[in-house]
């Protein structure tokens, strides 16, 4: 049995909404921020990378939103929600597996870039790349219905958050992005995507609190 | 026959390494940075996100390291260089091939900090985030020839940019961490990695230049 170690208002509502997805048992320990807004210590604790989410195997700590996904689906999945070599739309599929931490990680470059003032030279290199991750999608979904193709896969589990919760930590909105605000409404209807925001989401309430 | 768009100076020297290790054939071509340090503008247009490293197979432009080395494993290679889903080392296998981006990603981060002023409060979370990113690898490789266990995999091919060419752009070093420099010092005497160099690596001389 899988323990999701959840830190609240975090990434790691995804590995909840993966585990809706694919109807397998979990067990959730709930983390809250500290009034700094950080993980606390207990958190920190978990894993040397001190990164949400963690998931507990026999008594392993594994760390990484896109790692752990494809590690469920394999492990515990026979493969569904993941892409086969074989398949046409395998490279997408690997393109969408890393798509958020490119775009995580533009997110915090920006955060230190307003943190330092109004002026930063560097900011037209975030704004280059960061378009540049959005505008891949946006030409992505044009074509096809989920990130990696036809179907919803992992993939799509990984890329949601950044277009869903990021911008209440001041990520970048979809607003110019019609193909990708379709999606976002299109997903964030499923069931299992609805369960998983109820019991681990941003405006979640803890249990037993 | 995969053509490798290398940018000169990028970590597109990594797609390289990744051929002359399987021991396939490729074409390089080859593009030099702008006297802005900065991508190209034909560079820019080989691919949406307008990130190096692009391969082209059949007309089709791929970007992404970590999906590049995947696919060309599984797709041209018969999986040789990857870890399959039922070995022990799976995990750690798929870990490290996210490791880059969420590395980089810090590196920027660090680079809007910096051009911000001399004080920002960002700061500290990227060293906690970049360190702790460091302090997994050097845990790993602790009891690991290699990052992602006993064998040489595309992990490796993913880790090894950031720990020898990134700290030219300002990125960490690894003056802090024994098993990461002594594992700097194993992995780059590999004939594939020292040819790999000489074609394309940091100080490599552009052909027919």
């Amino acid at each position: 049995m899988i323990t999701i170690h959840h830190l609240g208002v975090s990434q790691s509502d995804r590995i909840v909404w993966l585990m809706e997805e694919l109807k397998l048992p979990y067990k959730l320990k709930w983390y809250d921020r500290g009034s700094d807004g950080l993980m606390p210590p207990e958190y920190l604790a978990l894993h040397p990378a001190a990164t949400a989410p963690v998931i507990e195997e026999d008594g392993r700590m594994l760390a990484e939103s896109a790692a752990i996904c494809e590690y469920v689906s394999q492990r515990h999945a026979g493969g569904r929600l993941s892409v086969a070599p074989d398949r046409p739309n395998y490279f997408d599929y690997l393109y969408f597996m890393h798509w958020n931490n490119n775009v995580q990680g533009m997110f915090f470059s920006r955060l230190a870039a307003r943190a330092g003032g109004t002026t930063n030279p560097v900011t037209g290199l975030i704004d280059r790349r960061e378009n540049g991750y959005y505008r891949a999608l946006e030409q992505q979904l044009a074509k096809n219905a989920f990130v990696a193709g036809p179907d919803f896969t992992c993939a799509d589990v990984m890329v949601t958050f950044n277009l869903t919760s990021l911008s209440r930590f001041g990520g970048r909105t979809i607003d110019d992005l019609p193909n990708v605000q379709a999606y976002v409404g299109r997903i964030t209807k499923r069931p299992a995507y609805v369960e998983a925001m109820r019991i681990a989401g941003p405006t979640a309430v803890r249990p037993n609190a």
